[in-house]
Parts: C-alpha cells; structure tokens; sequence
C-alpha cells in the first residue's frame, strides 16, 4: 500500500466512523409502527429508496438518479453537530444555516482534499436547491416525513400544532418536482384534516 | 393522474412503506458508541456511503457505482421476513437461501412487474456475487461490521466467541474487491486478536 493510498484511507475511514453518528440524531416522526422516533441514518436510507423506486415520475428530461441518490445519502450528515431542526420551527431556521455550513466545514473536512470539495458541493447544492436533482430531492425528502405522519395519526403534526397550510406550503415543491405526488400527496392532506391529524386552519 | 400512474403510485408506495420494517431488523453489532444494537436501515445507509467514499480503492476497471449503492441500499430487505442471520451461525446458514428467496419474492412482488424483476435481480445479483459490482458490495458489507466490531471493543466477535481465522475467512471477499482495504483489515484484526476481541486460533 503507498503512503498516499495509506493516507487517504486514513482520512476516508476516520470521516466514514464519524458519520455514524447520524444514527444518534432523532427526528419528530416515529418510525411507522409508532414505536420510536426515527433517526436520520435510516431516514436517508428511506428517502433515497424513495428516490430510486419513484424516479419515473420526474418530468423529463428526468434528473440523474445516481446524483440524487449520493446526495440523500449525506444531506442530513451536518445535523450530527448542527442537530435537526423541525420543519416548522421558525426560530432555530434563523441560525439554521451558519450552523449548518459549520457542519460541513468540519465533517467534509475529515475526508481527502478532493473528496471534501466533491461531496460539500453536493451537499450544498442540495441546500441552495436550484438544479433538478436537488428539487427531486428536496421533493421527496419532504414527502417522506409526510407519510410517515399520515401513517402515525399526524404524530408530529398533532404534537406541535401543524395547520394544513403549513403542511402544504412544506409539500409545494412536490408540484413540479414530481407532479404526481403532488396530486397524491394533497389528497392525504385533505384526509389528515378530516381525521384530525392536521388543523383546518 | 392517469389511471397506469395511479395503479404504479399505489404499489411503489406500498412497497416503500413495507420496507419501513427494515428500521426495526437488529443486527448483532453495537452502533460505535456501544449504546445500541444497529438495525438494518442505518446499516445499509452506512455501507452505501463507504462504498461511495471507498470506490477510488477498487481496481480498474472500477465497478459501477451507482449500480453498487442500488444494491447496498436493498441488500438486506429479505431479513423483514427472513431475519438476520448471525454470520458465524451455520445452523442459521442451512435455509437461509430458501427463507430468503421467499422474503425477495414477496417484498420485491409489491411493485409494479418490471420494477419487481428489476429489483429483484439486482438482490439476486448481490447474493449471487458474481459480478465485480456485487463483489465490491460484499466486500464492503463485511468491513463495515468488521469496523463496528473493532470499534466495540470486538462485542459481537466475544459474545459469540468469534476465532481469527473464522474473522478472516468472513473478509477474504476484500483481498481482490478492494486490496488496500485487505492490508488494512488483517492489520485490524491482528491488533484485534492482542486486545481480546477476537480468540486467537
Ligand atoms: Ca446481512
């Protein structure tokens, strides 16, 4: 093994231990049968299953899957320091992103100079949100949590007072990212709210 | 939504939300802090990233990647019906293929056909190991427990009481999936065998 072989595995294998952590951070939804609370490591192995099995509903030309896939796999991984901010918490968003990108800096430095490069701009291209891969994914990333309280009686929602146009201003960008899900997923909202899950107003 | 949208929604949907049971297949290894057992969604969550950052260590011509994360992320969904069977458990080992085969073809039979045979060939393709893909996988599928088990003070390999030679046998895959990746694991599980993690012949 060279030095430069050795050196680098060194650095992969110390980022790649540390991110085991994501096991650790908890999210507000419960895994479906109701049990506990979900932890962002499966949480990104769900959401990345949900890209994969739902690509062909992207409107052409579809967005490259592989790419989306990589940056599911790591767009929670700043929440190991910066920890998970709920979606409808409006005052831990204001520091959300300094935190965030602190985060970054530290954990995408632990890899190979290349390597740090590569996957913090994918990460951050996941965040700024602008290209189709990073929409799709945001899309789904946000269905996920969506079904998994339609599936809990709106556990989360009922516990902080979600109202149904918060929940559909969280879901909007499903209508172009993946017009069918769109459909799919005002549909249960309509049905949270008769079921009590999410507020009327 | 055409009605062929709608019917291929319902079925992808029942499938990713089946597959939520994977969060709750325990594994015998501890997260690295020791707090838990690790279930098989982190687990695969995990495994997909190392192959994503360990995939410039693999020998030219290097294994598709993409294909190799598609395959990490489903590896283990037949242990929701199936269980996970302990590595070093040869009574376990003798119907595990059959138990399998029948999780994969009922969980894999939620989706729509084509994604079924898809996906199902993939999984087949993994257990097959065949291919440079699937071998790269399964490399990596036994280093990541390999780490955890060096990283817990060897907990799985001393419960069970786990030999040198049954460990390296368990990572032999790596010496031509992955040969750095080899050096350095039988440096580990030397240093392993001096500490009492693992029993020496
Ligand atoms: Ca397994």
């Amino acid at each position: 093994m060279t030095t430069s072989t050795e050196s680098r595995l060194t650095q992969q294998l110390a980022f790649l231990l540390e991110i085991d952590k994501l096991k650790q951070v908890l999210r507000r939804t419960l895994i479906l049968d109701g049990s506990r609370q979900e932890n962002d490591a499966e949480h990104s192995w769900h959401v990345a299953m949900l890209a994969a099995i739902l690509h062909e509903h992207a409107p052409d030309p579809k967005p490259d899957i592989a790419r989306i896939v990589r940056m599911l796999l790591i767009h929670d991984l700043v929440e190991i320091d910066a920890g998970d901010t709920f979606a409808y918490d409006t005052r831990g968003y204001q520091d959300k992103e300094a935190r965030e990108s602190a985060a970054a800096s530290r954990l995408f430095g632990l890899l190979p100079e290349d390597q740090a490069l590569e996957w913090r701009a994918l990460w951050q291209e996941f965040e700024d949100g602008d290209t189709p891969e990073a929409r799709y994914a945001a899309a789904l990333d946000r269905l996920q949590p969506m079904l998994h309280n339609f599936h809990t009686e709106g556990h989360s929602w009922k516990k902080h007072g979600v109202t149904h146009s918060q929940a559909v201003a969280r879901l909007r960008v499903l209508e172009h990212a993946i017009p069918p899900l769109w459909t799919f997923a005002m549909d249960l909202l309509r049905q949270s709210v008769e079921r009590g899950y999410l507020k009327e107003e």
